[in-house]
């Protein structure tokens, strides 16, 4: 049992009122699609924050980046594949970069791992009793 | 030594100004009582969003999600057992809905563990050494 | 291969416009100067929240907190060792409480480690393969 995500979506200020949930869905569509999380296993928080706090390096390793990004930060249980990551990495880039109207390179991931005794998705019960 | 959790609270806008702490306290209450959390290590962001910010899926494993959630996210050192956790986690779901007005399905909670020597306090120091 | 934090940044609403940037900046500073992270290796979020949103104990281990406090989150790669862990809580403290006003006792500094693998830093890409 790999799944529950829970997903947190950065995004500037002055995108218009949909894009919350265009984002929010490029990235689940990329979890279920490249990282084989269920359909409805979706719980996001998607913020949208003045340009001034979202702060990201110009250029590194080879990659420009714009005062226009997208961070995005996956919790999720351990044990996905180096070959599940980076076509997660893909999916998230390639969707996210559309729905938002940004640039490829100005998306950011950031994966961290947990073990699966750590959720509980509603009703106080652990959601994958080992 | 498995104390110093951060714990960060996801509500939407529109419940009233005491929330925040009424919410905050319930969860720390939670912690006390469930993890052995001292009752002086309190350290918290409860951060109220826009409803739009807030995506939980509609239904999964066969709990049902409205549209009025609140998401809590626990920072804490490694080593609680499974019953621990499930001890936690009922009391969390519990204390929140009672205090922010939810049902008790509607509140998702989070663990991520860390080691111990991953916390400064205050003063630059690290708050439990080796 | 030790780079690539990625820091979220809590401050009260109520400082100065350029405290985003000052505070920032002085986290990456000590990121770069105690633990080795690249110059060019910036990747940040600075929240600026109601104080009501900050809730902290006014004490814990001997150190007393005022209602003033900043919360620094840095996820970044395993391997750190404590000696490193350390000389980076007392330049962040240093640094935040230099460049926001604060008390060195009100900066909290909360780390979680993740795989090198967990990393896209933009175009969808693996930043770190094994």
């Amino acid at each position: 049992m790999q799944s529950m995500p829970f997903v947190r979506i950065t995004l500037a200020t002055g995108t218009d009122d949909g894009a919350c949930a265009r984002v929010g869905d490029a990235v689940h569509h990329a979890l279920v699609s490249a990282a084989n999380v269920p359909k409805d296993d979706l719980f996001q928080v998607v913020e949208l924050l003045p340009p001034a706090s979202l702060r990201v390096t110009p250029a590194y390793l080879g990659i420009d980046h714009s005062s226009d990004v997208a961070i995005v930060q996956v919790f999720l249980n351990a044990g996905r594949s180096v070959e599940v990551k980076k076509a997660l990495y893909a999916a998230i880039a390639e969707g996210v970069a559309a729905a938002a109207g940004l640039r490829r390179e100005d998306v950011v991931v950031s994966l961290v791992e947990v073990g699966k005794e750590n959720w509980s998705f509603g009703s106080g019960l652990m959601s994958y009793p080992p």
